[in-house]
């Protein structure tokens, strides 16, 4: 190429790579890069970043890209992020096999990545992943014992607040809310705030009114809706743990000739949109952020964790918005 | 390490990085190893990748892996068999933007991957991805014009076919279609698997039969749902284009007061997991392979394309399954 361009190799690898001397002048420069271009030359991204004290990689671990489209929001947020920054992700999928995690960490210090993103697919404590001692780490929806690991992790709390307030402000007061019996971030985060709630607009708290079910989807919402309306006291409104269990309850509302929102109003979470936005009618909802998980995290790894000095991890809460649609 | 390890650094390398050829004895080779595993000692994959022939990368275009759990299916599919073969893959989402896609080539070239496999969220005709003339190339849920690229895709009209066998199986005679009416693979295909499926049970063909929808989501089958039950000749089974529109569909029935399946079977196409697995009655439907369309991708690439002589490129069929499940 550079006996092409008429010029010296060294030359031709000033022109190409850019360096900051001015070795080459901006004519030669731009020749050199002209016949560059007409043979296809391509830099070698690999002999470069050897030359460099590190890479442009970041890699993001997650535990389970298939089964939701919630791990492929905070990819997109990830690689958004990492676009803005000139990096490239190395992404690995995990599906909870712990012989795919160490292998997934392996290769990735292998290709000396400047941090590492570790995601869970839904909000929980993790154990610190183990092998990434020694490089940058961030977590996406997870988050370790201590905090000693800087996380990302959704406002459960907020959102479980809005999810109620949307059912308060339309001027309900016997508000129900049908929460995961499973101790989680997730499910005493949304209890909070719903009692945040109630406490705001001056409404006591009635533990008779939250029921619980132990696998929030759709067959629990549709059983634990016929519970709900025998009783005693019967609810105007409804705050569901997931958009899953939504679902269900509009099926056993419909069984008994209970309409939505007209006899009860309905409010789900997580703004899983192929259900949310698809009810009839149209489901109220809560969602989570994964697009911003993902991007806070890449950001605050490129940003924060490699300016010296290191802040002092914390774990930061994203908000989860509101989406209000029809069925309040 | 090598001084740590009390052998010269050459000895330490070629232990480490098991050259085929026999300069070191296996004991020391054994001590090197241990040495080097108490130091933390990490062989660098890029000083390694760049003293052969070629990388260990393999790139996989997604256009779209937020919407729907189908990108994350094929990851994981693609991402398997990469890891059988100890190749590491590059990821990147385009979003369908045309500059986020050229960054995404060019990345991909400028860490030399091996192979390229491109991917679309839906089944769909593409024009030959630019810029990736000069790397192995497989298609995933996409083909080119006249096939010049190899390339995985659903075989939508098995899959059609299999769809209103469900059906015919189960002795139903007047069995409608509801399509999507934009051409494409899918709506060709499986209109072509229902009608071979009628053909082989000696049922004529009735055009009044197929209905057609703009947009099938679950509106669209709500409304195709209350157009169907008008027709003079009410079928008493219905093949619906994908779950989506099914899930429409079982409300309008279920507001006429028709029962699924007693009064109407109904199957869906697509397996969305979440929507029909978990409809009352759950929905036996078709399922897309996404996982196998990546993982037979990846493998091609990996066996037959860097194998000479490339073979000659074709549109592999993949099958689409059967699920049945509560609907029929």
């Amino acid at each position: 190429m550079a006996d092409r361009a008429g010029v010296s190799i060294a030359t031709a690898s000033f022109a190409i790579n850019a360096k900051e001397t001015t070795k080459v002048s901006e004519a030669t420069r731009h020749h050199v890069l002209a016949v560059a271009a007409e043979l296809g030359y391509r830099p070698n991204a690999m002999a470069r970043n050897l030359s460099k004290a590190r890479t442009s990689f970041i890699g993001l671990i997650t535990d389970s890209v298939a089964t939701t489209p919630f791990a492929g929001e905070l990819i997109r947020g990830a690689q958004d992020a990492a676009r803005a920054h000139h990096h490239v992700l190395l992404i690995a999928n995990t599906e909870s096999d712990p012989a795919a995690a160490r292998e997934a960490t392996s290769m990735m210090l292998d290709h000396q990545v400047r941090g590492v993103v570790y995601s869970t697919w839904y909000h929980r404590l993790v154990r610190h992943p183990a092998g990434l001692s020694g490089v940058p780490l961030v977590l996406a929806n997870c988050y370790t014992d201590g905090d000693e690991v800087q996380s990302f992790v959704p406002d459960e709390e907020g959102g479980g607040r809005s999810a109620a307030e949307l059912l308060l402000a339309a001027g309900h007061r016997r508000v129900a809310f049908i929460n995961h019996s499973e101790p989680s971030p997730a499910s005493a985060g949304r209890l909070r705030g719903y009692r945040a709630a109630l406490r705001a607009h001056g409404i006591r708290y009635r533990p008779d009114l939250v029921l619980t079910v132990s696998h929030p989807d759709q067959e629990a919402g549709y059983d634990v809706g016929h519970r709900l309306l025998r009783l005693t006291l019967r609810p105007t409104a409804v705050f569901c743990y997931n958009d899953r269990v939504a679902m269900g309850l509009y099926d056993a509302l419909r069984e008994e000739g209970v309409r939505v929102p007209d006899d009860m109003a309905v409010v789900g979470f997580d703004n899983q949109e192929i259900i949310a936005a698809h009810l009839r009618p149209a489901l109220s909802t809560v969602a989570l952020p994964h697009y911003e998980l993902g991007h806070r995290s890449l950001t605050w790894l490129l940003t924060q964790a490699l300016t010296p000095p290191a802040p002092a991890p914390t774990r930061t809460l994203i908000p989860c918005p509101a989406i209000p649609r029809h069925s309040v």
